[in-house]
């Protein structure tokens, strides 16, 4: 790409604060600029580059006041990260991969739109409907009767298990595992479990990214529901019969237990555990390593296992660290007390 | 499938409450119960539905005593999760996959048994043994020696290392590794690591289910071992050299390190993690994301990180919510203490 | 393999204590060891075995002092871990396989070096560079442009995205993915999130061992890096544009999050979980199941949710299952405090 520093700030709408003529070439990180790099600024844990950076240009919010002098060019923008987000994907849109690889294997009554792409060795079973679009990675497998909507990308790897159906614009990476059977068995009086059938399946809707190796199990009956917007890392399982409500974002490693109701707008951090049966409301945030061991009500933030008012665990934590003194203070009470009551006998 | 209330009812040995003559057409949940649906109610958090529920039967246990007036028909019986299982099942029995891919890729010297399926791009490599009725979906890899035993059904990618032996009538979901190397490694004095080479195997046996993606590594020498019953989630790692006992149940993402014998009938809740070199007795009983530090002694049941006696855990964490509380009321009483010594002299 | 007592500690610079014409014709373990076998004694957990153990020699430390008769022969050397390793791996080196599968699929203008062997159902990209001795095993996919080093291992369906490089001398357990996109999404005012475009890859040196399903993310811009030596476990989780020094070691589960630069020498107990943009020195220590919410020093040994200094951790978890005793003795002192003021007035 080569581009001038004012051609780049007319197509996000940006204001340039500098040389508009610096040519740009390709993007580059504020810490490690380079000679024609387009850089941003987002997160003030990065605002000491600002002033050192070798990018030629960064992009920095409109109300970036400078502490110092800045030597680079900027190009201010109500939210710098998003706009560099839309520029590197305008750069990286590359003609997308179309053709079915002579190497797939593709059963009867498959129905497939415009545009498809199947790689190696994916395999495709009966009666799927995949949408215009589709693009199939290596070694998938679509199992009977499931439909795939429009632009839905499954990287390699990833299997999709009978009956599930996945929106429009989705992407599931690497290895993913939809509607695979949940975990449930019935106890019985000599110890032994018997498997319950899981009858039901799951749909994902539209704008849905599934991260690697993520597992989303199919309901026993009726669906396992991933609403629209949602976004996973990987490594998560979310068993059967849950759902989770629009634009809720988990990063990896999160457990969500059977027929668990997560609301909408909800931020997860890493390897929080929910138990089953509950409902999340909307807007819910929780801290990484957390435990939800109840329901929880909307724009509810929780931290800790089992996860209470986050401000509150905070200053909990904060003092379960200094434990022995609090611990020591009490057996010097008791000490004194008992001199105390000594005196006056 | 149309069935009345009195066929499923004699089919499960239960007794009608109701109109014997209502006609079944499937399966619902008691929640969103619909015309012609069976549902059952196992779980007290449901009672309340059945009150309301427009499924035309429901199973209930024997002894529910309603509490208000019922407007479906009841089927009783001693319980009903079982019996609804069992009646699923038996509708979802579907004649079984058979017969072999064009797109499989079969080693000489594969021995197997009658109506075994191989599913696309299944590779068998050498000296294989599989059972009767063992079904093989896309994309697994069964390497050198492998045994897998009759009415196994390894569900989509499966891979199983070489010499492993798995037993009748298990199911390993998609994505599942038996028996990929222990991670077994010795450090050297300048800070590198020399691998050791693991050169045992995994014995899976008889009605063990493993969830999608776990992982059950090769021993070092000798099996990690499985037994019998065995039921697994997803996403679970256990080591090499591990044992897990009869029947034992384990929700998703659990953890156990090398060397870990766990006894029979013990239940693990999700996210668990459990020390290397431990022996865990029968009946043991761990909440979720507890952390396993010490030998457990059987019938236990164990909470927290580093895990202790539930009960007392349950205490511990309560007060835990309040540290900011109890450390004013130190802080209080000493300052009266100071008080009083101080009118004292 | 049929070896004296003697060669065998003549091939590991040993000294044999006991009967040297002694014959070898397997690997044991010390509890359960067999006429002909070899066992290892490390772990002291062990030491009791040494003096009931059916093996026939034994490798121990040059410092082990007997406390009982011993039956078996002994070969003492400095490091007998490390040395049983090496004899294994001695012992483990099959012909390695090599040869490429007719089932696999492999793209044009794909450069490799000798002795490689590619199995069933292998997918290769274009332009992909594969070393000398690499062996890649069914159901890989290798994507556009990889670089893959002398001697690299890739167990069955490992997954390396486009344009990664990986080392010399590497291992890849079974479904590791190099390379998924990182998670970055920016978060919009009407709460959907833009995918953020993930630019870079993934760089892992030298030496490195990479578990079963474990997922190493590519970076926003620029590369993660795995430096030399490192050894993962199973189900690890590093995040777009982390680093992780050399020889740092990680048991399964753990999560690192993105942009975390992970010093040299480091242990990590499994199931640990890193927040992000953090840098931890090097030769860090951090148990099991501990929560690291800031920059750490080197040298440090941590833990806890969130962590602390291990030893202070330890002392306030010892506590903290006395809570309900010690808030007790608080409100004991409460009423005895109020007792002693009543008195006075």
């Amino acid at each position: 790409m080569i581009f001038t520093v004012k051609e780049i700030a007319d197509v996000i709408g940006g204001i340039v604060e500098g040389n508009p003529d610096a040519v740009i070439t390709k993007f580059s990180k504020i810490e490690a600029g380079e000679e024609g790099g387009l850089s941003f600024l987002a997160n003030t844990k990065y605002t000491p580059h600002i002033y050192t950076t070798k990018a030629t240009a960064v992009l920095v919010s409109t109300e970036f006041v400078p502490t110092e002098p800045i030597l680079t060019t900027l190009i201010r923008i109500e939210e710098p990260y998003v706009a560099f987000a839309k520029l590197m994907a305008f750069y990286n849109q590359k003609k997308g991969k179309t053709g079915v690889s002579k190497h797939a294997a593709i059963a009867e009554g498959v129905v497939w739109g415009k545009d498809v792409y199947i790689g190696d060795f994916v395999s495709i079973a009966e009666n799927v409907v995949l949408g215009d679009n589709v693009k199939i990675y290596p070694h998938c497998y679509i199992a009977e009767g499931v439909r795939i909507g429009d632009n839905t990308v499954l990287n390699a790897g990833v299997t999709i298990h009978h009956e599930c159906i996945i929106g429009n614009n989705c992407t599931l990476h690497a290895g993913a595992i939809i509607g695979a059977d949940g975990f449930g068995f019935a106890p019985q009086k000599d110890n032994q479990y018997v498997k319950i059938p899981q009858l039901g399946n799951v749909i994902i809707e539209d704008n849905v990214d599934i991260g690697a190796q993520t597992c989303i199990d199919r309901s026993t009956l009726g669906s396992t529901i991933i609403h629209k917007g949602v976004k996973l890392c990987n490594f998560i399982q979310v068993a059967h019969n849950c759902e989770i409500g629009e634009n809720t974002v988990m990063a990896a490693q999160c457990g969500i237990s059977g027929s668990t109701k997560i609301g909408k707008n909800c931020v997860f951090g890493g390897q929080v555990g929910v138990n089953w049966h509950l409902t999340i409301g909307d807007n819910v945030q929780v801290g990484a390593q957390s435990a939800i061991g109840g329901h929880v009500k909307e724009n509810a933030t929780l931290l800790g296992t089992p996860a209470f008012k986050a401000s509150d665990c905070i200053k909990s934590y904060a003092m379960f660290k200094y434990l022995p003194n609090y611990v020591a203070r009490i057996e010097e009470l008791e000490k004194e007390i008992k001199e105390l009551k000594k005196e006056k006998e």
